[in-house]
Order: C-alpha cells, then structure tokens, then sequence
C-alpha cells in the first residue's frame, strides 16, 4: 500500500479502538435531531472523529479535514480528509454490526483513497492507487466487482426506501421491479459488498461528502463505477448510484434521471 | 446448559462448518423458486442440514425432526427440531453477515430450546430452560430485554415492508409511524437483537415454522414475548409479534389485530 493507504488503516484502528467499547453497551446515546426527527449520534462518533483529527494533525498539518461531527478545517487544502467514524449510527443504536467507519482522501478534490471498515467484524474494505483489498485480522485478499451485464439479474440495495423524495421512491420502485433480489437497511456497508462482487447495484440519495466520498476509490479500485443520478461525478446533489459492472449504469439511469437533481 | 441445549450448541457448530465455507463463495446457488419468483437456496443450507439431521439421528433416534430442506421425520413425536441452517438466504447470496442458523427443539409441541447462530460472526444466541445468553468464541453472557413501556420510544424491525400483503403493509406502516426508529433486511438477526436489549419489537408475516420456532425460546428466556398478530401463541398464520418489553403487546395489536389472518 501506498504511505496514505497505509495512514488510513492506521485511523480506521483508532476509530475502532473509539468505537468498539459503545457498541451494544446501551450508553452515550443523544438525539441530534430535535423536534425535526430523531438523528441520533454517538459519543462513540463523537470521540473518534476527534482522535482521526488529531493523529492527522500530527502527522500531516498541512493537509483539510471535512467531518460530520466537527466540521471543515482547511476544506481548500489540497489534500482533504473526509470523515465519518460511525456511518450508520441507526444501525449502531440498534446493535446491528452493518454500520461503518468511512474514511476518504480527497486530492485536488478527487477522492483517490477511500475505506470502509466494519470493526466489530475485524474488516477493511479499502481502495486506492495500489488496488483494492479487504484487510480481515492478518488476512488480505483482493477484491474485484463481478460481472453483471443486465439489470435483471443483479441484486441490489438501498437503505431505506421511506428516505427518498416522492420522485426518488418511484424510480427505485422501478429499478427494484427490474432487478432480481434487492436488500434494505445496509447503509455503506453495501458499497462495500458491491466492491466484494457481492452485490451490483446501489442506489441511494440524500448523502452527504463524507456518506459517499470513501465508496468512489474502493469501488473504482475494484473495478466499479460510482455516478450521480445523472451520470456525472457525485456531487452535491447526494444522490448516488454504484454499480459492479459499468454497463448497469444506463439501464438504471434511464430511471433514476427522472428524480435527478 | 441442560444436555439439550448444549447439543443444539453442538449443531450449530457443525451447521458453521458447513455453510461457512460457502459464503461469500460465489459457488452453489441455485434458483428454488422458478417460474414462480427468485427462490434461492444455498448448497450450504442442503448440506448442513443433512448434516445436522445425521447428529440428530445418531444421538435421539427416536426424536422428530422438521427442516426447510429435507421435510418431516417423525413430526408427532414427544420431541421434534425443528431446523432451519440458513435463514435469510437472500442476505446469504448478498454476502450480508446478517442470515442465520436457526435450531429449535420443541418437546410436546412447544418450542422450548432455541438458537439463533450467526457463524461469521461466531455468534450464538441461545435460550431455553437455563436462561438464555450469547456465546462468542470462548465468551458467554447473559442476554436480558430492556425496559420500553411505549410504543414512540421503540426501535422495531422487519425484513421487508413489500413482503407483506395489503392489510399487512397498513398494519406494519402504521406501527412503524409511532414508533422511534425503524431498521430493515434483518431477518431472524432482528429477534436476537431483541433478545438483546438493543431492539424492542420486530413484527413479520409469512413466516414457516423453521423460520419462527427457534426465536421464541431465545426471547422468552431473556424476559420477551412471542405472540401471533391475535396475541396467540404463534402458529400456522406466519404473523409473529415478537417484543422485549410485554406492555408493547397491546400497543401494537391495535394495529396488527386488523390485518390477522
């Protein structure tokens, strides 16, 4: 691995030295949400996005971070870090080990290194200019997306249907008459089934940077493609569409372009 | 642990050895369901029920067993297992480490020894006579419920809201509205987290025998309730009501009463 590559496991160990001791121990929850709905996030979140920060402080001062919890330091900066220690913190509150750590490097504003890790199942889903391998305790293997060269016959996901806009919800219920199996409430634990040739497809909207920035390299490093619903790079718009195989993109934009941002 | 829990412990580890192996595997699906929809079943499922049914046969020869694969030996005898090695076989093929080994033993027809395995994992969650606790490698603890006197307060789950029929899905969207949080794609995973104390309620239709059979010893034994969508002991119509804390009982069934088979 590449010296940034090898940084972002070393964060992704901090995050789960955090983390880890909250998960199922019914403690440090609080609702970020207010009389808007229930958002709730985690000391656990909280305490490890602040541990990333400062190992990146020390390390590399120079260098942006861009977090869910404490905001934009040096978003211009060259090379960015984007950050999200629990993503999926419903899952987490719930005791469900599908939430993740997402970790991103963005340079000149392209995310070039990305992880996914899943500390309570000890995995990193990780990509970037040296390829793309899932770390598990001492194993390593390489992952790659398999080939699905139709809709009808790739399985799918998204997290939660009732999250979409009205337009949003009528192009996934096409998508998802299309496809041959899909599958609910896996957050960015998906994309990273997808990068495993696990999964082909996921479509999902409303997320933020540090939702989507770590899912471009290990998706694209293990062949795949990530795309807004409009075909171009993700971006603002949060509405995001992975896929395995490249030749999905079109037969499920003819869809989802219709609720495109 | 009473002799027959510690052999359900024993089957489960043996169902590990052989579905593991094919998970994640990209080998050994089949498609069950024809013309009729996507079906699919695991190899993996086949085998370790063969290979379960073997132990069972060599220990209590004069023992009943039911399994999703391989049908009914014996279904009226004192003691009947009832098996299901990979529920959540499309979280299976998805790569999802959320599908489970589920093993009951009913004895005069009540489920009274209960298991819900997740191997990947190395999760088992068991009830019966002795308590009910969760082992993890060479760890054990006791598994308890936790107090949710109200409805607005409960985090609920189900695998999939388009799985329910018409009455079903108003009954389920009507539950899901008052409560706090809602997660899906579970599986039997969700009653475990009930189990738990990290989940409160989980409500599902459509449910055989071997998918429900196994949870009901799981959560009764950590302070739960297992009902149909009557408030009867669950049964034939596949609607199962399963809580934490008895005081949702009531709260759900006003709802879920309307769409009871």
């Amino acid at each position: 691995m590449i010296e940034f590559e090898s940084f972002a496991v070393e964060l992704a160990h901090e995050a789960a030295r955090v983390t880890l001791p909250f998960f199922r121990s019914g403690i440090g929850h609080e609702d970020k949400g207010g009389a808007a709905g229930f958002d709730p996030v985690t000391e656990g979140d909280k305490q490890a996005e602040a541990a990333i920060r400062r190992l990146i402080a020390a390390r590399y001062p120079d260098h942006g971070v861009i977090g869910e919890e404490y905001g934009e330091d040096r978003p211009d900066a060259e090379h960015v870090w984007v950050l999200d220690p629990i993503d999926g913190t419903r899952a987490f509150i719930s005791g469900l080990p599908l939430w993740t750590t997402l970790i991103a490097l963005r340079v000149a504003e392209k995310p070039t290194v990305g992880l996914i890790a899943q500390p309570y199942l000890d995995e990193i889903f990780i990509g970037g200019p040296s390829g793309a391998r899932l770390l598990r305790g001492a194993t390593e293997r390489p992952l790659a997306v398999r080939a699905c060269e139709h809709l009808t016959d790739a399985v799918i996901s998204t997290t939660d249907p009732d999250i979409f806009n009205g337009a949003e919800r009528g192009a996934w219920t096409q998508v998802r008459a299309a496809a041959r199996l899909a599958r609910l409430g896996c957050d960015a634990y998906a994309y990273a089934m997808v990068a495993a040739g696990q999964m082909d497809l996921v479509a999902e909207a409303s997320l933020k940077s540090w939702d989507w920035s770590a899912l471009v390299p290990v998706i694209e490093a293990a062949g795949g493609r990530v795309v807004n619903w409009r075909g171009d790079a993700p971006d603002g718009s949060g509405q995001i569409l992975a896929v395995g195989d490249s030749r999905l993109i079109d037969q499920a934009l003819v869809t989802l372009k219709r609720a495109a941002i």
